[in-house]
């Protein structure tokens, strides 16, 4: 897995769009699995862009991808760095979707734009608790 | 992970809508892995309905489906079935991984529609080789 990523300095992986694809599928997955378990019962979501942005726009990564973004090249971003810190064994999805799940307070019912909020917090939990394993800049 | 899995016969796995939703983001990350390490870099895909419909109408469990359905009925079908043997722990993702990518014979710059027929045969063989993880009826 490790040999898939070929770009190390953080503005080179915020800005691969493969590695964004694949982590695409890795943060639905991690989320969808994390809310399932939130609320007791199997559930499944595509995690929007705006949610991935705003969570990266709080990080210093952000600082790193030299260009102005839209909410769709943001959260590309995001899904870029933890398919990065997926694929280099940093850290497994296990691990992710328990951070997710730790810091998800929905609940049944909810509205969904209540829902995007308390996910955009938990998305920026997540990439706080996974910065340690990002190159500095 | 068990706790979210509430129905045990083949027909109300299929027919289990959430864990349809699970089990999408599940048959997409893998696949997307799979193809990634085929391709020799990282990418990503939305697995169409019509490669698992195509795929689960081979299979044995699709006699227990108990209704008449349609591609994107009998792909939530397979991906249910694949977020159950998950769940349950009986079969883990980088196993299906695994099996998918030893199975796909896809290259850059194929045609989206042979990597479509490439992709329903890999599909059938990881349904094969987990078969043994599903109930019988």
């Amino acid at each position: 897995m490790q040999s898939l990523v070929r770009n190390h300095t953080l503005q080179e992986i915020m800005n691969d769009k493969g590695l964004a694809k694949l982590g695409d599928g890795l943060v639905n997955l991690c989320y969808s699995l994390a809310k399932s378990l939130v609320l007791g019962e199997a559930t499944g979501e595509k995690v929007r862009d705006r949610v991935l942005a705003k969570a990266i726009r709080e990080h210093r990564a952000y600082d790193y991808i030299g260009k102005r973004t839209d909410a769709g090249d943001a959260a590309d971003a995001y899904e870029a760095l933890m398919a990065y810190i997926w694929l280099t064994g940093r850290v497994g999805y296990e691990e992710m979707v328990q951070i997710l799940r730790e810091h998800l307070e929905i609940e049944q019912g909810m509205s969904r734009r209540m829902e995007a909020e308390l996910a955009t917090l938990a998305f920026i939990q997540l990439l706080n608790r996974v910065d340690e394993h990002l190159p500095r800049e």
